[in-house]
């Protein structure tokens, strides 16, 4: 079993923001998180898949395929985009690392074992100090 | 003559946007930095100031100082905030790379002449592929 | 399950010294790392905490909670300091990163716990090719 | 049970080659990977061992000594070499990150069961955006 | 006067070799960088170009721009390929930063110059721990 | 005329401690990085020469050459020492990252004379947000 992983980038907008609580809530828990017009980083997300060594290709998994996977179901959704407005399968979703790991997740999972391979761990870099991590 | 930087973070939304041009024009010029909902970066600020060596402490400038006028002038009025809405120095600014460190200039030159030293140079790395530096 | 990473910094002295060993054997074992008068390093410590996801934050921690926590038991005790001689929970501990990892361990643990979560794992970076990691 | 890492750098050659297929095939699957005269990388190696803390040196293992054999075994070996035509064993292996992984752990396993720890794992950085881990 | 860079990656094969000494005096001078089958490097390009802000854009430079002028006049020619064997402009030439910075600062001056900018630096980073900067 | 850069490390005590002061001036001008038995860095030194290509080698200089200055007269002095008692070129310094660029200025400038180049530029990181550089 070995594991590979690839590193993509998307610079977003968000603001810590939970749909379902008052704004006065918000702002407690959230602090300058929350404040309303949005702030943003440079994301990193690092996608790590497990599998058997293709013996023909020397490969578990092309590393040009699994770009273009990121790519298609992430980077192209959410980079220069506004995680609380802009994506599709982020709908009513405070984008906490939390919870952007565990929606990366549902995107990703399926097109991967399509590739005949299995997600094994997503992390998600926010700040050079923080930064989270998912393995389904 | 030394120089000495010192480095400080701020994570902010911006998108790039000429309030006196089209939206049309300005579609055709930002491309996807001019979607409407903002994105947002990591910024790096790098201050470097230039003196002679106080022979009493050893230093260009206290480094502690320095931290402070940057986070004063520039830290605590763009971080976690909208550059193109939240920031009083950048009224009506289009926050390009360029736009930004003629801006923080104006900010920093004063404060920091009043220490005794002088700004030499302001660099903004946006992502890790692109910054722009400026001189005065 | 989610798993939440933060980073902080510490500048720090130390030497490598086993107080109950000669000090021949002390130069014998650990050589330049054991020069009388310390060395020091930018040591880079990774707190990564697990938990679930608690559905009014999505947070498993407040990274805020994490740092001050961080703060207080780790680097108010030893940033600008001699891990040697001015700690209190390092007292007659030879400062290997090993021994440091054990050692914060402790020191983190408990509080990690108060906040609701389990520490998982702390990581330890004494120089660019050097680092350790302890789950516990 | 702790965890020590060392990283260690190798500057190669290579290209992605199959030597069981024919050169259609292989410039097929592998693209500009598999140009004739080779490209190359600044390659890191992240070998990690776990094992107790010795209580006399407060190591699990000499770092120094973990840095030798890494250098004996791998580096010296690789460095400033191309891996499809230098290296004793490397023959016939087409040089991806995973076929490296399963052959460095190889050579590896052995001298650093000899130092009294257990190799745990190998990580492997091609490039900043691709990496493969290996544990055996 | 601004000053703008992007930076541009590209992998690739070399050895040192002035193809008009002897094979002897190439490896007493270039050592283990004239090993015969060559190694390779990560090579980091940072690009900086000097302009006036165009108060329409907010640019010196469009960074579009550049990022596609490095690309079509460096990094599609080196980029996989063996820089001693491979590249039109880099004939005769032995790839040492130096004489790639020079070769580099061909390719790039006049389309840059026809984006109604002037090329100021070009910085080449071979590894970690070595690089090259060179002004025209 | 080309600029090349060699970088080297080195992991220190000190203190920040003027000798002609006060222990009371001392504390109150440098804070706790005046703490009595000092702290420490990962220090980083990036040394700049400056020269024309020599046609025969395409080196301005043998980086293998620079590599060797460095490490005579800076590193194997200063590293895993106390740079405020082991360093016979500091004797009597107050090591702030200025007085340490001056000394070290004083150190490089002649031996890589004596290599046909010129010292340009010393760049001395302290810590990720903190360095200097001199010019000579």
């Amino acid at each position: 079993m070995l594991f590979i992983t690839r590193r993509e980038r998307f610079s977003s907008a968000h603001k810590l923001w939970n749909t379902s609580l008052s704004d006065e809530e918000n702002n407690k828990i959230f602090g300058k998180c929350a404040y309303p017009n949005s702030h943003g980083h440079n994301y990193q997300i690092f996608v790590t898949v497990k599998g058997q060594i293709n013996p023909k290709t020397g490969y578990v998994i092309d590393a040009k395929n699994l770009k273009s996977i990121i790519k298609k179901y992430i980077i192209d959704k959410t980079d220069h985009r506004n995680l609380n407005m802009d994506v599709d399968f982020l709908e009513n979703i405070n984008p906490t690392i939390e919870n952007l790991l565990v929606k990366f997740w549902e995107q990703l999972e399926a097109p991967i074992k399509a590739e005949g391979c299995n997600l094994h761990k997503i992390k998600l870099i926010e700040t050079e100090n923080n930064y989270g991590e998912y393995y389904g």
